[in-house]
């Protein structure tokens, strides 16, 4: 039975829980915040019961008054403090000081790469950040990222307990600012708040083109197998013919200077009534009623 | 009652025929082969079939042996030609002579801006582009396009025929490369081949990053109103402080030199035993169902 310990008990790292603990696994968790914890049981609760689970799950979330508490008897540490990578160097280096020796390390961070707040530390190779899509129960990606000291098997071992869990691991061979997740989105944001700031296309305009266009098949298909499917001729001849043009969109789209507040005001200002709290929920019952539809139609054939 | 025109019924002449008739418009269809005219209905009834429609929604559709046939009476023309600019300038000059002055001139291009086959003509102004996903009558978005010519009033007659139909429309409000949708595949494709090509990632890594990550949101929000609701102090702080990094990313990313066929191999070796045919109907039974679930979201509440 491999134990969890979830370090930094925010949005984050309550899901964790409940991905965890929703598995079977048993939970021990801390935070710096005393607040946190003591509401913690009321918390996971809430989050079991909007997305339909079993609310017997809770009883295997345990709040732990001391890190050295929640480390005692972990296989795992899934870490979620703030990005910061003094802090996180500092309690990286709590961590591995604390934990048992065959302690795995992950962090959820999506901005420091592992190497920033591994490196020296005697346990750099047990290691890797594994970055959530928030919220990571009703999102099922985990990016799987090593530093360059960070052991294969310990990323066999990060790769199998996340396929164990139901997540989906993707795993890095090596570290890269951004991990792929938000360099994806990164490439694609700027494109859209350019188009949107040069008035273009307007931001609902934007917004429907992926909704009801691209994200129709990126939801069930990657980018790339999308591709494979529209290239009757091979994917080289697919590059062959329509690479010039890609290409060339590519070389005229948006770098890093379209991330601007006027920019951000100008999606701002299309949603000029949204509560952002009950859009946020709505939000979560539509990944949920997601998960469900595509977990039922991946059950019936592939 | 708004009569169509389908100029070139290939696969998404065939799929626009489907979208048009379904909502109870007559649709009069002409190809430049008679042999897609001799095996039309077949076909459409294939589709109809597979997308579990109503088969009387045939009767609607006419194949036509000229195109003076099929544009008597019609109000829309949606062209599906070849993406050549000689060829749809010829017809366009073609259409544009036999159409009655009233009737709105559509291509679904994705290649070609209006500007480049419809500038000199007479009516240019009631040419527009109409892009869709392929196959439309499964993916909604149909991207409005004009010309500095194209009539206000032709975009408004343009929007209300699609909504009314079951499409989304997206208007643009001025012609650009690639339009919108094109413009952000490039960017996420080119990101995407590059990580695959160096290493960082393997294709199914790549394709499960946004399969079940990004594109769990982008399949009912857009990128934008994803970014809003990760911003609890607004989006123009949104950009403040996740601004530089998602910046930093971006200069990071692949170009257009990305788009090689080496990059292309990488993706087929993927794949090596897809059948590529079959595989399609995977896709667009899958499409059918994510469609069929999220109109009923919709429908719930929004």
């Amino acid at each position: 039975m491999t134990t969890i310990a979830i370090i930094g008990a925010g949005l984050i790292g309550r899901s964790w829980a409940l991905v965890f603990a929703r598995a079977g696994l048993p939970v021990q968790v801390w935070d710096a915040n005393p607040t946190v914890l003591d509401r913690l049981a009321d918390d996971i609760g809430a989050m079991i019961r909007d997305a339909g689970g079993d609310a017997g799950i809770a009883a295997l979330v345990t709040p732990c008054a001391t890190l050295a508490k929640a480390l005692d008897g972990a296989d795992w540490v899934q870490e979620n403090g703030p990005e910061d990578a003094a802090i996180k160097r500092a309690l990286f280096a709590d961590l591995d000081r604390l934990a048992a020796p065959g302690t795995i390390l992950a962090s959820s961070s999506s901005a420091l790469m592992p190497s920033v707040w591994s490196e020296g530390l005697a346990g750099a190779a047990r290691c890797l950040v594994a970055h959530p899509v928030n919220p990571p129960h009703l999102v099922p990606i985990v990016e799987l990222c090593p530093s360059a000291q960070t052991a294969p098997e310990v990323m066999d071992r990060a790769e199998a307990l996340f396929r164990q869990v139901g997540q989906v691991p993707a795993r890095l061979t090596r570290e890269i600012d951004g991990f792929v997740l938000n360099r994806l989105q990164a490439v694609l944001l700027a494109e859209s708040l350019s188009l949107v700031e040069r008035g273009v296309i307007d931001v609902q305009g934007l917004d429907d083109t992926i909704r009801h266009g691209l994200g129709r098949r990126w939801a069930f298909m990657g980018p790339l197998e999308t591709i494979l499917l529209n290239a009757p001729g091979g994917v080289p001849d697919y590059v062959r013919r329509y690479g010039p043009m890609l290409a060339r969109l590519t070389d005229d789209a948006a770098r890093g200077e379209a991330f601007t507040e006027a920019a951000g005001q100008v999606v701002a200002d299309a949603f000029p009534n949204t509560e952002i709290r009950a859009r946020q929920d709505w939000r979560d019952r539509e990944l949920a009623a997601l998960d469900r539809h595509l977990r039922s139609r991946s059950e019936r054939k592939d």
